[in-house]
């Protein structure tokens, strides 16, 4: 069996849709098995009688979205998060899913997980989807802001076998977030970066542009943690500006409605494409354990999605793969 | 008379495109000369007798968009660009447009007009729309990559007079860039130009993120030349790429493609909301003339846009504007 810890207290629809996540995954694989954390009261309530193979550990706080990652680590030692997280640091549990506060989560698993060797700087890798129906990722979009030329390469690895360990790919190729083409494009640091890519990584491609990405230039996008959200975070408001302005133009004129009527699904399709939440999580990957994050406005599907991808982490060794291929680093 | 030098040979569609975009900007303005800078006897080609406050300035050299700016700049001072740009320079026009190689603009322009006095760092300015239908300036979006706290204020100063050069409204707000609204936010160099920001400019309103700026959270978003252009390319970036893959739902089905039909005025305008060539041209900021950089791929409206651009800056006085608001700064 696979067992991965839930954090059923974190997120906006918490504990309702985490419940009906957690139901839908235990029915989709018969190896999994869910450690599912917080208020067994509100928990057991939720569940309605359903018990096939979940235990539930109980833990009495909750951490909100609005308290502050240092309080939430410092303060709140008997949540749900912590609980969570702890399973997998005592190796009870093969990984851990929350829809909780995103900055309290970034610090319990660093804290509590430690840092696989090597690894200054953990990532947040997102996985994004490519115009040819393959998928890669971006890796960091938000953990480590200020970073040093080589934490490029750790990150860089750390993507790169995130994606085989979900893929098998082995001729996975790896660009740099710049500016421009050119070797000598970006800020002093991004130049110094792409050299040591350059000299260490034979997966290494050379820069990739904002806009190339999604035309699958490179399989792992690698940047820093400000440069990466960034990038995130722009994809997400250009869509949803784009989406707003339709909205408006459709209400315009009666043909116009029509029109948009008939073209729901595709519109609805073309649109939801570069939705983060389909893969159901991002990891943060670096530390000594499988750690996944949903979005905090996850419904049971991305909830269930998120659970899938910690089960198929778990599944196929991507923390024994990281120590692998992190040997292989020259000094 | 407003005098504007348009290179005629920069822009993949020069000169016929360039010419064309010069007579419509004559016809919408009777107090608009253009000096058109290039070889005389293809832009006399191109005029087909049209002579209309148009003077041509024969130039020899062309600057093509694969000449690496510093060899353009020093190799080819007969070109079009360098002989518009110092036309600029001696006072002889009031400000300066090219759809040339963006590269070599930024250096010609740079070393031929100079800076502003306090203006360490230049930079582009790009216009965006917002929802509500006002626009503001994302600046620096290309031209100066590493950064000092104190360019950010620079910066954000220029950005500010600009946009007051073209609205005349004195109650604009600025916001600085970052991947958090909290002061805390982002790397060492945004926390720090954070603070300078702060403690020297009353219209700042602290951070705003990548997917705030089109919902109007300030007028003028301020950050360094490296981060603006990451933004830049990912919003151009996931439109290009929803308008792709809806291109290709739409081929699925009769219904869709009726659909699409009805509907394609409405998509048009929602895709070309964020469409930064409306505005006609983005202007290279804190050098010490009127410099204004169009699309390479521009038509002829888009030239007659960015003339418009630089015809309008000149007549309201830009670089005295700039020239005063700079003198207020803080030591």
């Amino acid at each position: 069996m696979v067992k991965i810890a839930v954090d059923g207290m974190g997120g906006d629809f918490a504990p309702k849709e985490i419940v009906e996540g957690v139901r839908l995954a235990i029915n989709d694989f018969s190896d999994l098995s869910i450690l599912l954390v917080g208020r067994s009261d509100e928990l057991k309530k939720e569940l309605q009688g359903f018990t096939k193979n979940i235990e539930i550990v109980h833990a009495d706080e909750v951490i909100t979205m609005n308290d502050k990652p240092r309080e939430a680590l410092l303060k709140k030692k008997g949540s749900s998060m912590h609980k969570a997280v702890e399973l997998v640091r005592e190796r009870i549990a093969d990984g851990f899913v929350t829809a909780g506060n995103t900055g309290a989560y970034m610090a319990i698993s660093l804290f509590t997980l430690g840092r696989l060797k090597d690894v200054n700087r953990p990532g947040i890798g997102v996985v994004i989807p490519f115009k040819d129906g393959d998928f890669g990722v971006i890796i960091d979009v938000g953990a480590s802001v200020d970073i040093m030329p080589r934490d490029y390469l750790i990150l860089a690895i750390l993507g790169k076998t995130f994606l085989y360990t979900l893929t098998k790919n082995e001729n996975l190729t790896v660009g740099l977030l710049n500016i421009g083409e050119e070797e000598e494009k970006g800020t002093k640091l991004v130049k110094e970066a792409y050299k040591v890519l350059k000299e260490n990584l034979k997966e290494f491609k050379g820069n990739i542009e904002p806009h190339e990405i999604l035309y699958h230039k490179a399989d792992v996008i690698v940047t820093d943690g400000f440069t990466g959200n960034i990038l995130e975070k722009s994809y997400e408001g250009a869509l949803e500006f784009t989406v707003d302005m339709l909205k408006e133009e459709i209400t315009k004129s009666i043909v116009y409605k029509i029109g948009a009527l008939l073209l729901k699904p595709a519109l609805k399709n073309a649109f939801n494409k570069l939705n983060y939440e389909n893969f159901g999580g991002s990891p943060l990957l670096g530390v000594d354990g499988i750690s996944v994050k949903a979005h905090g406005r996850s419904k049971r599907f991305a909830i269930k999605n998120a659970i899938k991808a910690a089960y198929e982490l778990a599944k196929n060794n991507l923390i024994e793969n990281f120590k692998q291929e992190l040997e292989k680093i020259p000094q």
